[in-house]
């Protein structure tokens, strides 16, 4: 490790000053990079989240080529459910397929429990590596129950997520059983990548403004405050991500969470409006990285004068970043948020 | 006509007192109806909304069977596509796919225009019947601009808009000049289902809760305005509906239409208290159809509690309906509705 290690990230997780706002992006190791894509062509995606050597390199991608701030494993939120019972397979073109979807009590007592030693040693493997070669904090993450379940019980993608809110109504019972099971699992799977050396964690629960208030409240509130609850003694910084949950945001503002990302349509300024104060990440929408770079500029810029207004803000995407992106593109952004910014 | 006309629906658009609060359902004519599964297996669903008798015979089973104070034409938003250039097919699990996607300035200005006396003659004609046949009001239909736009930009349903948002940030007058020929499109069209004998208009603009407030108002408002401007003429009650857009309530409250649908995920009352003061049509969450009854039941009374609250309330889902429900539930509902709401 050559570089001093830079901690502006970490710091502002913790709404500590820092010299500059940090930024990384939401899927910054992916298809948009031509080194990426030549990977690709060797190793399937499970095989290049699984040999700890290619894991470690897509990962460090980023870093080296953007200059972001932070980086974050290589991974899928589906990996773990591999290996509790889900019988899971990545379908190009559709996503992730369930043969065994869970729909019943007997379904759900029917999945393991994670041990990471025994069945994530790989993924345990490539942190460490990262955190012998990496000179910025890495970022562990995991899917959270709620947008799990919403492939399990769908057993597919979903636009609607009928099934999986049909079982939440009608079997509470079943769904909570299922809320327990998957907040054990994103608990054990996150507790294993700090072990190993995260430095912080993101839960990505990406579906879950589907749900209004009141069901999130019934359904999913109770799992994710034990999951935060847990993850804090761990004292690294969790965040917590959805896209179009801005009208969840008084309620995630209330659970034992450090970091709230947010997706471009509720802006930074009135979540603050709103009374939230929670450090924020977010929130430029990718699809403003097709735009002409004098535009992409200017929206960076409102976004990162919303974001300066108060401590605690880390510079992202609303979204993740999509293969059709320039890397040149994310190049000078990046630049640019650090010159921006620098105080 | 046996049956005197119900227009308590028109009286609920225009803020009127009703004896009862009115309820439709989108997509009240569709798959989870026998009746209508049965006329699918003999019709393809354009034959089906293109052939005069049976668009009207299809529009009219929910009056019959559920109940409900409004019909609502059964058609397809792209429908009109069709008839100004869009090489478009309905394909099995995936929807509507365009051969010839919008991208250029020549590709908009290649683009037609709608004539619905020459090009959709027979669904004026079914407006005709149902106007016969009908003792409640007819609501007509029409995709907006930037729904109508993400599939012929995209080529496909997407989940993301990137292409379509690209298009819009770095080609603004190909954007502009397409969202021109689709709102006239929209008025054109509109006009004509008011001519025919629609009472009313919905104007469906399902995906626009993908771009945020600022994009919403430099790209897609002054359509709007224009369009709402333009069906003002006709004296009709217009409503306009999305999906995922409480963040645009704002901006929608301010152009000339008369009826806001929303979502489940903002609440009648949380809308209120932000200052809308349109007539309100929602907001069910259609997965609830799923729940027991004794749910649903609470559901819809905590809604039409908040919907009584203010005159200019219609009870509808906050997004269609959907195969696995069952056709006794929306009866059950739909009485309840009457009943809990009579004064």
């Amino acid at each position: 490790m050559n570089k001093p290690f830079n901690d502006v990230f970490l710091k502002a997780c913790r709404k500590e000053r820092t010299p500059y706002i940090p930024v990384w992006y939401m899927r910054q190791a992916g298809r948009y990079q031509p080194e990426y894509r030549e990977m690709r062509k060797k190793y399937s995606f499970f095989e290049m989240s699984e040999i700890p050597e290619v894991c470690a390199e897509v990962t460090r991608l980023p870093v080296k080529q953007l200059g972001v701030d932070a980086a974050i494993l290589f991974a899928d939120i589906m990996t773990p459910l591999k290996h509790i019972g889900v019988q899971l397979e990545i379908k190009p073109g559709i996503g992730p397929v369930i043969e065994n979807p869970i729909h019943t009590e007997q379904d759900v007592s029917r999945l393991g429990e994670l041990d990471p030693q025994t069945h994530l040693p790989t993924i345990l493997e490539a942190i460490k590596i990262l955190n012998q070669q990496l000179s910025v904090p890495l970022i562990g993450f995991a899917g959270a129950p709620f947008t799990l379940a919403s492939y399990i019980v769908e057993g597919q993608p979903s636009k609607n997520y009928h099934k999986t809110k049909g079982l939440m109504y009608s079997a509470p019972d079943v769904w909570n059983a299922l809320m327990k099971k998957l907040g054990d699992l994103t608990v054990t799977y996150l507790k294993g990548q700090i072990a190993a050396g995260a430095h912080a964690v993101q839960v990505f629960d990406s579906w879950i403004g589907a749900l209004n208030e009141q069901d999130y409240k019934i359904y999913v509130a109770p799992v994710m405050r034990h999951i935060f609850t847990e993850l804090k003694t761990t004292g690294v910084p969790v965040i917590y991500f959805g896209i179009g949950a801005g009208h969840l945001l008084e309620e995630w503002n209330r659970l034992p969470v450090d970091v709230i990302g947010i997706d471009w349509r509720t802006s930074i300024r009135s979540a603050r409006g709103r009374g939230i104060d929670k450090v924020l990440q977010g929130n430029l929408d990718p699809s403003l990285l097709l735009a002409p770079w004098e535009l992409i500029k200017q929206r960076t810029r409102e976004i990162l004068d919303q974001g300066m207004e108060e401590p605690g803000y880390i510079f992202n995407l609303g979204h993740g970043i999509f293969p059709s992106v320039k890397v040149e593109t994310l190049q000078k952004l990046t630049s640019f948020i650090h010159e921006y910014t620098k105080r």
